[in-house]
């Protein structure tokens, strides 16, 4: 797998503490998640402030770091903001894009080869440029936001057109189509290219789109969430880590289903912490325990019962 | 089934129309979704302008309207509200009491011996006489409101204190608690008695707590949403009916689940139309239908993966 994302130190405030830098970005939380199921490269700007520790991070879990460009005199892209009581308002202090701002995305020939692609939330433009540069790859997946919704709209559906999967907030999809029915909206982006669309919800959970139907997972409930910074991504490198590890499988509505599980699994594991924390001493069992408990909080065995119509 | 609750004329206005007097409140709703399990009995006050067509409605579904007090001279109760474009935000225009303002439940020998009794969103004083007079009943289930919350909540909490299944959106649980976690909010609301939380959760479906565990079930996926009036009365209709058409059986976790199930269904329909319009005509192969959808639409097969820790 290949991410293109940000690379990021982020400062977090939530009502059960703050960090004021902690290690995070879009394709950091992919890629640390995705690593559980294959290899996976990053490709990403970071300045002169981004060292050996952080490095040593993405180096425990295996991820390969040579798509990693190092721009001397530059500062690493930062980002600092704040979650509410209830953890669902998020509130941003601060964005510095720093080396982001001049980002010309250069993909070596092992990225532009890799099976599946992860076109995290970034410009719209540099995902396309990404995208372009891997023709050959089995799914590519993009997430975007609000403020690209807002100031780079037709770009942003020009790259949807060339993808295969949306991954994006429920909220966002709805702004993105100017449709407030999801299924309705989920529709209208899969009339532009993509086979499939996922919602996801917060703590609610993600809902899935794809031409064979609609399939819908709550979230894990968790009765401690420490920061929710970063679980969209882990989820996607769930979700997408879960196909890279099926080569040889059709991208079926099963698997994108088995994919929903491994993303919630992983997600739910991210926001236990603050920042990588969490994920970072994860295991193998952690996450097949929970994916099998995510099965047992959501099947039901229906007995039919004499209706009266 | 016994059910007290509002039985309500509704003005409803949503982007898609408006209707002027609708045959509404919690009571109606919840057993018109409950009368395709059993028998209903309506507990309430209706005035003068109750009539031929409002009562034909419930005789329709072989709802039993016995111990519905008509009071002379008296007004029926009255809501008006409007609901805005994604349908998630709800305001309420004028709520005229009229005829509850003096209500004093009492209930018939039948209504007492009921089975299963649902103590809709009414003051939880009214609630607890209710609750007092139906010693022998195996299920006794509730609803609540913010507005009781914020004005009565001693009284709500003793109500609660006495019931065995507390169901309420998930907003109003975590405000109840003063818990911003919901799974913490459900544990607390079980200590103080209930053995079952289940948390409404609007168009993402609704979550259960049990002694047993957790469950959890997406709402079932609508293209069309036209008024969400009554949908989570029409969810405790088809949850306490499964468990009424299944007299012998446990209250097991199990059970449970499946009316979680056939509480989800009759909600979806409930809301495809204004008022009580679409679940008159419904079937009972209409609502088999949709339980095994919802079904097919959460289920997943776990294939492990080989994870790297």
């Amino acid at each position: 797998m290949t991410v293109v994302g940000s690379i990021a130190f982020d400062a977090v405030k939530t009502p059960w503490g703050e960090r004021d830098r902690l290690l995070g970005g879009s394709a950091v939380h992919f890629a640390l998640a995705a690593s559980f199921f294959g290899d996976v490269r990053v490709v990403g700007p970071v300045g002169d402030d981004f060292g050996e520790e952080e490095y040593a991070v993405l180096h425990a879990r295996g991820v390969n770091t040579e798509d990693i460009e190092r721009v001397a005199g530059g500062k690493t892209f930062f980002w600092s903001g704040e979650y509410e009581y209830d953890l669902n308002t998020r509130l941003t202090h601060e964005t510095q894009l720093n080396v982001f701002a001049d980002f010309q995305p250069k993909l070596s020939e092992a990225s532009r080869e890799s099976d599946l692609l992860f076109l995290a939330n970034i410009q719209p433009e540099l995902q396309r440029e990404v995208r372009e540069q891997c023709p050959r790859t089995r799914l590519v997946a993009l997430d975007s936001m609000n403020l690209w919704i807002e100031t780079a709209r037709d770009s942003l559906v020009r790259t949807i057109e060339g993808v295969d999967c949306v991954l994006i907030n429920d909220a966002e999809l709805r702004q993105l189509t100017a449709r407030p029915n999801l299924v309705q909206a989920a529709r209208e982006v899969m009339d532009w290219g993509p086979h499939t669309v996922v919602a996801k919800q917060g703590e609610y959970g993600a809902a899935m789109l794809t031409r064979e139907g609609y399939f819908s997972l709550p979230a894990y409930p968790l009765e401690s969430v420490i920061d929710p910074t970063g679980a969209g991504d882990c989820f996607a490198g769930g979700f997408l880590g879960y196909l890279a590890a099926h080569p040889d499988e059709d991208l079926s509505h099963d698997a994108l289903r088995r994919a929903m599980a491994y993303g919630t699994a992983l997600a739910s594991f991210n926001v236990e912490e603050f920042g990588t924390e969490r994920v970072q001493r994860l295991t193998g069992e952690e996450i097949a325990e929970r994916v099998s408990e995510l099965r047992r909080f959501t099947e039901f065995v229906d007995a039919p019962v004499p209706l009266r119509s």
